[in-house]
């Protein structure tokens, strides 16, 4: 990507001014934004536009960019679509560089939708300026604190995931629920109509991004496939490339078609195509997301033999069948490994591989043993115990559950060297205590069967790479 | 199922008096429940048994169950293997009905508890009292407000779910997440290694309880084949019967066995012959929970037909994609349908099948214009919006949301008619809100694949059940 380009697209993250065009005093589109970004302390860099307004969200308001005293950065326009082609090219008079058209009402409504929307590409392309939209909400900057989408960014969680989503209402809502799952997020840009900026775009400055280590796409279609292609072949020997396709079948390309006024979704063989480009799909957006995390935080496995620990049997049985059916294997362990575990052991308990502890407190030696063995390229570990025993410790003893369940330094060292994954289904607030606190820095997922999965993904992820490198 | 047989599986659900024979002062297996029955308001009628306590959680112990001075209904035996064989006796010449043998350390271990088991069930037999276990954690009655395993009670929500699940451990945890699940339990036994009362039993027993209306079945095995078969085959017709199957693989067998002790795991013959039997078979723990609550909650549909209501395009196309994938259909709107809601909409607003609504403040309109359709024999609705704007209205204005999103009424009349279920990706506390006040009473689901499987079950079950009944 040239320098030029990664600048122009860099704007839109970082713009020290931003002029809302089309603010509005009624509830409803248009609405939120001011206050929305007032509240995260953006209100002296901020400059609402509405000719029928002298004060929003506490913001003194403008009759029009014109009126504006400062040089604007990036400008985000949401007026009706019928006024957004004179509103752009106020905006490029004024000398705005970056502009994000939020309107919807274009191509995604039919042929004069279509029309307009040409026109306001025609308009950026001699201008020499780049738009992301029609018919989206615009950006988020987690370390950079700056976001058009409307999420709370005190509760985001910084992380290395870089997302690309075509869809403006489904971005917004799968970030608000990425703090919850424990993922971290770099940048975020919702794309909608694609007149001019697109996922190839976006795709190439992630790859060349620094704050960015995965790259997660949500795509109804490709709008330059060729490009795409070759651009997605380079990024994704540098960053995991995960997507989820939306419209796999007629009905669903009929339903992108009035959405983002897309001309088609996705059909066998173009799954088929981007799978050898390097780019992994998920099957639902959790999976998406959970895998990303996974990626986020783990190294790639030097082989494909797992050891599972887990005080649930069930658990074990599981991570075992899935970890058959995803093409792994279970490490085998010599004897000698579990020497120092089998003089503690009680009576009832086996040495085998899944390591079941079941509830001997055993659970944190078991772990040990586990990650600094060296037959296991990764470790998939079940820290689960009832929610009537840990809410009960958490409140009286919270100390003692770390000392039950993790050695700290032996478990960070282990995770920079080989995969270690935490699955924890049960009370959401024993997950949460995994994730955030006993089992920071490695990923905590719901099920074993994304535990698993994921691993797989990651495992095939790294001999597609080394295949590529001719190895 | 016999009456008698009845009465007795009944027992373990509404004991009068429990004794807790093993009970341990220090911290591990034996030490929580008597503190957890106590604080769960049974201090009255609970015996912890243990010759070397005077008390344990501010309740008097007994030397032996022989000095409990009422008649034990229900015994929960926790003492080492090697002794559980004496404390059993002991129970039944004290004329205990029911005994919950919790303790480890029989098949699961090998030959010599293989043979320690058999012996128990010889004697239980030959006494004519039956017994859960041994490697268990007993029963959860969540109406009658009982429970061994270890929940809190207090947090569970009443339903009309419930489980059957081979594991203990396993067992607990996903009770543990059923509240934040939004789903209703009526009764569970975890069943370990089955030497007495087994997944037959209890599915028998389900068949006819009249707080079951849904049967959740953990297994890793089934012990009698064909009384499994001939017993679901009955049921089936009655109540739908859903099921994860741990050991589906050579490593999954291998690792049941030194869980449970079962012989063998499953094979891909068992499931297809499940399958015919009308049992549904869950890829993962989730799936079986999130589709128990969907069966708990709806009727069945008349038809395939589904009419998708959203407030984003992306998770219309993803539905649209998985209703054509599970072999559903899109209903066909007339016109006249929607009539009301073409003088409201803005003009970047399609009226079709899924109707995106956007942000156009139009959900709740749509969503009633879909509930009355006769054309749909099932409506799924994503109510989702930016948590920014959520938390907002919730601290402030909370009425405004119901407003916006859903009329009661409409919702449930048409709820007792047709399968409704609702999709919130996005902020858990949002998702929470929808599930507990705005659509309480209906399925609240987290992804859209989740909300359209679920109802593709449904409609397949309702088919199968029609096909038995020859129609």
């Amino acid at each position: 990507m040239h320098e030029e380009a990664r600048d122009a697209i860099g704007r839109f993250y970082q713009p020290e001014t931003v002029a809302l065009i089309g603010v509005s005093s009624s509830f409803g589109f248009g609405h939120n934004l001011p206050r929305f970004l007032s509240d995260q302390g953006w209100g002296d860099r901020v400059y609402p536009v509405n000719p029928n307004l002298k004060e929003i969200a506490g913001l003194r308001a403008y009759p029009s960019v014109r009126d504006v005293p400062v040089d604007i950065d990036l400008a985000c326009i949401m007026v009706p679509a019928q006024y957004v082609e004179d509103v752009l090219k106020e905006c490029i008079a004024e000398g705005v560089k970056a502009v994000i058209v939020m309107s919807a009402g274009f191509a995604e409504t039919g042929s004069g939708g279509k029309e307009r929307q040409d026109a306001l590409a025609a308009i950026v392309r001699k201008a020499g300026i780049r738009m992301i939209g029609p018919n989206c909400i615009g950006v988020v900057d987690v370390p950079n604190g700056f976001a058009t989408v409307e999420i709370l960014l005190k509760d985001m969680q910084p992380g290395n995931i870089s997302i690309v989503a075509q869809s403006g209402v489904f971005g917004n809502v799968m970030l608000d629920e990425t703090p919850a799952l424990g993922i971290g997020i770099a940048k975020a840009a919702t794309i909608g109509n694609r007149a001019d900026l697109d996922e190839t775009d976006f795709l190439s400055f992630y790859g060349e991004d620094p704050d960015t280590g995965v790259i997660v796409l949500y795509l109804e279609s490709i709008r330059r496939g060729r490009d795409f292609l070759e651009s997605v072949q380079g990024v994704s020997q540098r960053k995991p490339v995960l997507a989820y396709l939306g419209g796999q079948t007629e009905a669903g390309r009929q339903a992108t078609s009035s959405h983002t006024g897309s001309m088609a979704g996705f059909r066998r063989m173009d799954k088929d195509v981007l799978r050898q480009a390097g780019v992994w799909i998920a099957e639902d957006p959790y999976e998406l997301l959970e895998t990303a995390k996974v990626f986020s935080l783990c190294p790639l496995p030097k082989g494909k033999k797992v050891l599972v620990v887990t005080a649930s049997g069930s658990l074990g049985v599981m991570a075992a069948d899935r970890i058959v059916e995803e093409g792994l294997g279970l490490a085998e362990l010599p004897p000698s490994r579990l020497s120092r575990l089998r003089e503690k052991i009680p009576p009832w308990m086996n040495l085998r591989n899944p390591l079941d502890v079941g509830p001997s407190g055993l659970f944190r030696e078991a772990l040990n043993a586990a990650l600094v063995s060296p037959e296991a390229d990764a470790v998939i570990a079940f820290p689960v115990i009832p929610w009537a025993v840990t809410s009960h410790l958490l409140a009286e003893t919270p100390q003692v559950l770390e000392s039950m369940f993790v050695d700290r330094v032996v478990l960070e060292k282990a995770a920079s060297e080989k995969p270690v994954i935490v699955s924890v289904p049960g009370h959401p607030d024993w997950r949460d205590v995994c994730s955030r606190t006993l089992f920071r820095g490695v990923p905590v997922v719901s099920t074993p069967q994304t535990a698993v999965s994921a691993l797989g993904t990651l495992y095939r992820y790294k001999r597609w790479k080394d295949k590529a490198k001719g190895w």
